[in-house]
């Protein structure tokens, strides 16, 4: 585990910061190849465009630079074939109360740490889900941010402990399926696929954003709309995206089955090779 | 100021923490006289069901015992008239990624600070209030909780810098109001007084639950339920509570104007006295 704080080797933040005291933040999740990481320039947009939806004003040049000057830091001390990067900001210390700073002195935290086990397997063989009760808060203004407000995410995972369960389902607040807890989701109808907005909740997904790209190389229409619960569970397949799992395929949902359609599995085969020449080593 | 993290005078907890990570806790703020603490039984219940409510497993027996030991110590090296007392707990550090650990190793974070400048003058003249843009979001399994995902009110906030302008007024996804940022509402129609359900959104505010005791006390009806804008507009005049400043009567909202009324000053007068005799040196 290797972990840096604004630019330093430190296992420290002080208890004042407004990450913590609010939530008032943002962070990715990141693969790692090697000393490579993969979709940089997606994650490193979205925290930008994360930043400015919550009107915290910095000088995204410099931040990019230190940025980047952190992450390459924390590679020299990672020796692993891969690993996680998650990259967290934070708006840092100050304001009064719930009033942020004007000028607001960030909170950098760069996090490398051990790649999860078994989740290859899943890839292969399917993701069995649990349909959560916990839904997704709903806030146009918040909506498809990767912010650190993440107690749905908390209540919905810990709904179920059972290790034969990879994911959960979790729906919006009008019951339609949203996402996966950690996940973005896609619905196979007649060869085309079906995602859902993120106009009230749900996060924007580098992983999914991949996906739809390569899917429309395809050929494959893909639609963003709501999903009924109904729709998701008469599909002819459905899977989950995020940036560590790549594609995984669901098999089962609320005690029914689903195949492995041909379709995910030639988007499977294609995010691969797309993702080798999308990891990169750093350099600023 | 006077930081404690778990029982040791200190200025760090570790990035890891999930109350970082995810807003994986709840806080309190709380209004010293000295080194007596006011409504504390109050502060603590309401931690106690948030504990329960998010699913946070601890012993609260030997918790509570941490925390008057934490307080108790934190208020020996205070020496101020009044101050802010904030107790942060968090589900601490652990778990795989979203999912909890069973048995959490909490953080317990006391905080004391100064009193806020200006806030007695406004209990006297009235507040003035900006109309938030940004409301609530929307969701039955949180609302209620004084949990650490508070981007909703750090986003209302900063909608506002003028110093003439003391607390802004939050509407919830249905456009109906909900709270203050920091402050619970009461409207006053026909010497009978009227407050949001916090059944979709808001935070069960301590001083609000005092301030309808008081209130039945003296014989004035109070009523839980979805207030349209147009009622607050139509009110006879309207306050705000929290715990550190009491009843703040509103004095303009959205350019109207509106009295100071009797009812509300009878209501301030009470609870002076009530919060004497609610306000105690910790014996734990």
């Amino acid at each position: 585990m290797v972990l840096y704080v604004n630019g330093q080797a430190s296992s420290e933040i002080t208890p004042l910061d407004r990450g913590l005291a609010y939530g008032d933040g943002l962070f990715e999740t990141i693969a790692l190849v090697g000393k490579q990481v993969q979709l940089w320039p997606a994650h490193h947009q979205r925290l930008q465009q994360g930043l400015l939806r919550l009107g915290i004003h910095t000088d995204y040049a410099t931040l990019y630079q230190q940025l980047c000057h952190d992450v390459t830091q924390a590679l020299q001390q990672w020796h692993h074939d891969r690993g996680v990067l998650k990259i967290t900001l934070t708006r840092g210390q100050g304001g009064r109360g719930y009033l942020p700073p004007i000028e607001p002195c960030l909170t950098r935290i760069v996090h490398i740490s051990a790649w999860p086990k078994g989740r290859d397997k899943v890839s292969i063989e399917g993701a069995s889900l649990h349909l959560c009760q916990h839904p997704w808060s709903h806030n146009t203004a918040l909506a498809g941010l990767k912010h650190l407000n993440r107690l749905d995410q908390v209540l919905a995972r810990q709904e179920w402990h059972d290790d034969g369960l990879h994911e959960g389902l979790m729906l919006n607040q009008r019951g339609q399926v949203q996402s996966g807890v950690m996940s973005n989701v896609f619905v196979q109808h007649q060869a085309q696929l079906y995602t859902p907005c993120h106009a009230s909740a749900g996060i924007d997904g580098i992983m999914a954003k991949q996906v739809v790209q390569l899917a429309k190389r395809l050929g494959i229409k893909v639609y963003q709309q709501a999903l009924d619960l109904d729709f998701v569970l008469a599909s002819e397949g459905l899977f989950l995206t995020n940036s560590l799992n790549g594609i995984w395929p669901v098999v089962s949902l609320a005690a029914q089955s689903f195949p492995i359609t041909g379709l995910t599995r030639d988007l499977q085969s294609v995010l691969v090779g797309h993702l080798e020449t999308h990891t990169e080593l750093l350099t600023c």
